[in-house]
């Protein structure tokens, strides 16, 4: 980790530990070189990234702002830190339905962009909030990149594994939301009556030289899918 | 607008007309350079941005590549550019329901951070895609801010008249996604049967100086509910 990803995290921590709430100043950029013994250009790409995490905002001559979603037992949707982060309360647990080694369907060829000879491992697993069930889960990950699974590894954060057990590097991921009504599988899964509401999330996520390695089709459970974003002013 | 924003918006219109393909190999920032007839730091400050808004990739000591969702007919999610740049090929109208002063509910004035005897405008519109509905919205302007609202403006992009008429700038959103079920009301206006699935998306826009302006309830009908989001490293 580099010094200013390492000094972003301290602050973060900071913020949270602190209990800082939204628009709550932050010192200005001089006090935090000060602070860390850093030089300003470092401050800045520190602040730079906790900008692009949404965890502050600076405003032109006036100073850095902590940034929050002030609601509780939201979900992020797009940071994939096994949920942890976000849902520190609660209790999250697996159920691994399937794992084995084989060839893609089309849907997946064209998602993980492969051949349809080669192998993909097939990851299937219920996931639990407080006992209750949140999503079924369905992964497809690129064999030749991801060499290797096991039970145990899936039934913790294979993201976790991903990146500090393989020492891959993620670099961005497209996803995809659609909300339909639940197939009879899907409510057998998730303990709820068929034609229930879903929410079918389906990412892809890509290394950060491009090449996608995984591919997955999450369906939550609409009584426990609260998700946040955070969106900044490039989108606008 | 700035000239690496220039850049920004001269190579997306490029990608998008040549309709590149996402992994292709764009120029190398050299080249790049000689092309627009800027410097490195402005060449730079354009990828940056076109990384941001998910148009490219940057891989290290390889080169700059055309990054793309190669789904038809998702909405993105996050941008607010009326929906149209993503669905161009779509007919998108608007029926104004209501369009009022009023003093905001308690609910109202927590997220736009407001007194409960301060004005906000309240707009309440369907949006229909080629015809069939798209959604039910709500939503609340702080009337300090969003000085002026008509019929005719608000049957149009609210968002172009805040940013270009009014010369307000948007900084960030929150955005909190819910699925449930549609009540009687909900189910009169898309014109489905109560307890069809729904996505309920809410956001808060703010200014770049961090005050809320608008808090929106959109409720989406389920059968034209295909979103896309594009995220970046920095939620891994």
């Amino acid at each position: 980790m580099l010094k200013y990803q390492q000094i972003a995290e301290e602050m973060e921590r900071y913020i949270e530990d602190h209990g800082l709430k939204q628009g709550s100043k932050l010192p200005v950029i001089e006090a935090l070189m000060k602070q860390y013994g850093v030089s300003k250009s470092t401050i800045i790409k520190t602040l730079e990234l906790l900008e692009k995490k949404g965890i502050i905002f600076q405003v032109r001559g006036s100073g850095i702002f902590v940034r929050r979603q002030n609601r509780k037992g939201y979900i992020s949707l797009l940071s994939n830190q096994g949920f942890k982060k976000d849902l520190e309360d609660y209790v999250l647990t697996s159920k691994i339905i399937e794992l084995e080694v084989r060839k893609p369907t089309e849907e997946v060829s064209i998602n993980l962009n492969m051949d349809l000879n080669e192998d993909v491992y097939y990851v299937k697993r219920i996931r639990y909030i407080n006992g209750q069930t949140l999503c079924l889960e369905e992964s497809w990950y690129n064999k030749s990149i991801i060499t290797y699974l096991n039970k145990e590894i899936v039934s913790e954060s294979i993201f976790h594994y991903i990146t500090e057990g393989l020492g891959l590097k993620v670099g961005f991921s497209d996803v995809y939301l659609q909300v339909d009504k639940l197939n009879e599988e899907e409510a057998a899964f998730l303990g709820l009556e068929k034609d229930a509401p879903k929410l079918l999330v389906e990412s892809i996520f890509h290394l950060t030289n491009g090449q996608p390695f995984d591919f997955s089709k999450v369906t939550y459970n609409y009584q426990q899918s609260q998700f946040f974003i955070q969106a900044n002013s490039h989108f606008f």
